[in-house]
């Protein structure tokens, strides 16, 4: 489905074109188009691939998604595939939501693909708008803005994955840990390393577009695609980071696990103790021994009662000053 | 045995050559020679190599299996080993059965050298054919269209992996864990590292047919093997993704299996305790004593069981609200 | 708010001068203005970027905070952000508290923005213009300046963590190790990664400032960011040491944490087998047998009593030997 | 002691010479010396060395043993430090065996001197000497051979660490994991790590002998050195896969061990529950009240027995149910 | 304190000269002044910097110590500094005793500085004097005489470390392991990171002294300093070995300290069921049922004790059987 399709002029949109008419502007210099689809069928992307001259393998890559987030260079053209990753709305402790953005840059024209993901680029395009010498760059200028969009979504993603961590963290030292906070562990664990994958391979493929040899169609905006760089590293080191404590997590929480039922066992031990000493002195005077000269004695009774008590008095005490209770 | 001998002229296919016809169409120009083996002999290689001018290392290589993934330049030409790898149809669950193909690339001829593959390229030769426009790039894209071909089989065997790391998670969370599950686990590793094998070395040597310095024979189909690359680093991404899940998987088992009988230990362990209590009390009123008034109670010996009753239902509520039972 | 607006010719401070008045300074040859701001609202920091002419990207780093460890260059000035690390006075084992350094370098001019960091510049300012010779190596030596003052805070918070990591290990060797321990090791290795999070981006961004290509305003400080470099890869190194021992230690803990249970349990097991045997006896003699010989002997109550009592003196030996109490 | 010495010419043998006559040969262009020494004593290599003019170094090295896998260059000649690995022949469990041939190789002279490697290189020599087409081309070839036949000997030494790995993992499923297995495990590391040893500095040391500035005297023999290095690579990448399925191992083993006493433990506190009950039952009927109805009852007692039985075989059936026995 | 101050020159020693006459002898041609200081105060190292004309940075460094060790480059001198590491004479088992070592090269001095280190460097004097023809390579030389100096006395304290791994690993699988052990491989890790500091970034510096662009004082020793390249890599690859196999060896310990602990409990739990058991018997005959026709048998007691016995020692055979005694 095309979403727009917008021809600009030295940064200044010229207005809404037909798609048939892409090709008279592509001609023209100074002048480039910016196609927006979504979920498009084999049909419409075949047919902007002619439009374009788009290289078969990059056609393939955005029709079947599920491809790597990676930039690569067609001779003048370049083609970008972008991870968009949400939180789902309906589960917020569920599985993140990753969608694709493809997106295929050449000297005159702009077409991104998105796919599943579930929020647009309009406020992109709105922003690029407002600011026509940064869209006087180019078009390597409007793959700045998507990306920069797509990147910034990745803050919210990771804030909520810092919240969980911290959550959870706080369950086990202050709570009692359980098998459920070991799937929770593991969980975050997947989902982390969901924002991990969409992070890194763009991170490496974005260091290409500054500093030493940079694609044609990026050089007027080398210093903003090191800052979607900086970005993506500083999320990728919080990832790791996180990771690193997630580890460490699992750990903890494994051994505390194990530890509480453990404590358990060795207090019932100890309450064990408590019973089995007065049952052997019951066990005594249950014997039938004909000469048990305490067995007639009138106070026998109470004061064989009273040592079982007294005793189990003392033991506690112990036990407890030893921390076995 | 030879599966296949054909020449190709511009991308065209001339026909079905006789072996010994080879040295006929190797020295036209725009012309290459493709040959299939299938667990050839020493006698036929060798023939080969004679015919095509093989270098003696390479020729030992595919004659002997057991070969790491690798691609080689001797002079001009190129030799590639590639591994295939399959589910066993008969035991899916168990190890990857691991095939070998060799690949002699020229700027003439193409002869690939297939050992315990179960699968043929019968059908990577029907689609070169029906694309002469991309057969025409020479005998280079002859061994993009079977490394491509390879590569895409690992796909499914990934696929495989995938559902069973996700099945023994839902076992060990949802079911009860046993050592049986870390025996699976286990096996599950040793398939993964044998992708990993076939993926990580052949990732590795693909990289250097574009980009930087490419093979002359591979000039043509740089961007074939960029996107082969691209496919491999995929895999390559999901296994080691896979593979730290598993990891932390086999940790999170091995603890949850000892977790599981500690636990069982720790409730007997309380249902010993609402044993012993009672056992203590019958033995107080057990006690031979002369004076002990209870013994003489009408009502005694039920209100002894009764409180037994009571201490126990007692016990048992504080155990459960504890977590203890 | 402006702290500092200071202009210096040839290393020699000229005097304090006004912000309007920085224009008719940076245009003078061997004339360089120094200014400081701390906590700038958006206004003031947009006035300065007009001054300088800075680069809307760094200005808009230097307004939001948040930024990981960096140096970048916009075409002949630069952008370095440095993250102050320092211990809370109020809760010196609680989080470290990280602070932000933001400052412009132009071949004129050097602007440090500081954010929420306890400790201003003063000194590096005195100490600067006490040494008009290495003043007058320009502005890159004010950037090195800062830098050497924000990495050698690093030192004190460093060692602060080796000596908690140091108590830590004494306890859990000396002292009984408890879930406490492990929460303290968790922390400490929170408070670690957020100094080596300070110091291995800053480290990576220094290394670009000496050997080989170096930017125009840094080239007469080379031997000092070197120096600098130096500190930064010391105190990595000794974090990494620590993260090492520290990840032991964690595991060490977790170990004997449950060890100190399961010793309990085992030495109540051991009490318990001393209480068992004598109750057996007891039992027997409890019985209610007619034909029971040594019932009726007039000594066979002490005896029996003696026995219990040598059996537990022998079993208690034995276990003593054994290492079970 | 001298083992060989002998001229050769344009890859033929000329004959067995005498070690004063060396001078007269390394002269002769197209003529170079193989001289083979077995644990030569100080005045023997000292002889050799002013012969063929060694770097003090080299020879250094060459006498103390001890060195890792290495090769250096010295002007125009090389040395290189190998190592063989051998499994004892007395003890094949045990440590294996690792001696050192070091090898100097200058345009006209290969000198190799092997310590405690209990294979001597007389096939080396035969085989090529068998092709003088190879052997024409220099002594690099021979660097080449010795090389060749040193890596080809890790290969069963790999298998059979192959094959104890998997004897240990069958062990630990299959039968009973005890801490004999850990000490098996932690043996086979140890033999697998001196395996790396040898290989992985040779891996690094022959990367540098084809591809990019060889050598000279390696020159015609770059290919042949390019198949060493593989082998090489595949050993390394076995030795890593088998240490990481070891680590599991070790890790699985560790835990498996624990869980069989945890699991008897559990089975006999289950076993405990199912003898505590029925000793209840007979302590309440060894209370002494007057008033106990049963008592009197005629089938009092079996009754008694046959509840103690009916309450047991119950028990033991749910105990079973649950897996608690 | 100025230990020596010799002036050579072509290599052969010209004799000890005052400190004042150094600048006379800089400044002749293929003369270079040595000059060792030990602990000197900052007055002696100021008169030294000005003399040889030293950077104030590397000043700084040689007069603070807690260095690491490193390489660096100032103009046409070099400095190094260089870490002494020895074992404790008085305890050896305790820390290692770290020293430093600075070195002034420039193309016609060469300025020791040593801190805290044992043993001197006139071994390394006198043995250079005695080889004239490489004290002739120049200053450099010295400095690579010193660094093989420093680099020799790591080799035995790498051996005690060695040794002190195997007896403790000895101690777990043979003797007992227990709490002692753990901590004794703790500290060992500490001495052996203690070294790796040491060997780690040496090596790293080291790796600049040949190959590639040397400075000019090495260019007649790059043999002699990829010798001790040779040697800091050959410490480095055993450290890490150790490092590994001692991580391994932790884990072990910590989990058969646990063993140790559950196979005592399990033991109990066995010896207690054999109590238990004939408890149950005599609980029963302790009942008193009126009608309990083996109570009157004569047999009855013998007989019942006789069961008990034989009962005790079927399960005795079985457990011991099952290993569980």
């Amino acid at each position: 489905m095309v979403i727009n399709c917008v021809a600009y002029q030295n940064g200044r949109k010229l207005g809404d074109i037909d798609v048939q008419a892409i090709s008279d502007y592509v001609v023209r210099p100074d002048c480039f188009v910016w196609v927006a689809l979504l979920d498009p069928d084999d049909e419409e992307l075949a047919s902007m691939a002619r439009e374009f001259g788009l290289h078969e393998l990059a056609v393939e890559d955005a029709r079947k998604g599920h491809q790597r987030p990676k930039i690569e260079e067609y001779g003048a053209s370049m083609f970008a595939v972008l991870h968009t990753v949400d939180i789902d709305p309906v589960n917020p402790d569920g599985d993140l939501i990753v969608g694709q953005v493809a997106v295929f840059v050449g000297p005159n024209y702009v077409l991104s693909v998105r796919r599943k993901s579930p929020l647009g680029f309009q406020d992109v395009r709105a922003r690029a708008e407002a600011e026509p010498e940064n869209l006087a760059r180019g078009s390597g200028f409007v793959l700045y803005a998507i990306m920069d969009a797509v990147v910034d979504r990745y803050f919210p993603v990771l804030a909520k994955l810092e919240t969980d961590l911290e959550r959870l963290e706080t369950e086990i030292f202050r709570g009692v840990p359980s098998p459920a906070s070991i799937e929770a562990f593991y969980d975050l664990k997947y989902r982390l390393m969901t924002l991990k994958h969409a992070v890194a391979s763009l991170m490496e493929a974005v260091a290409k577009l500054f500093g030493g040899r940079v694609p044609a169609v990026c050089l007027g905006s080398q210093e903003y695609f090191r800052d979607v760089f900086d970005h993506l590293a500083r999320i990728n080191a919080a990832i790791d980071g996180q990771r690193e404590m997630l580890q460490t997590g699992i750990s903890v929480t494994l051994a505390l696990v194990g530890l509480a039922d453990s404590q358990v066992t060795k207090r019932l031990a100890a309450y064990g103790a408590l019973i089995t000493v007065p049952t052997l002195v019951a066990g005594i005077y249950g014997m039938n021994f004909e000469h048990m000269p305490e067995l007639k004695w009138v106070g026998g009774y109470p004061l064989t009662l009273a040592s079982m008590v007294i005793i189990d008095v003392v033991l506690f005490i112990r036990f407890r000053a030893n921390g076995w209770l």
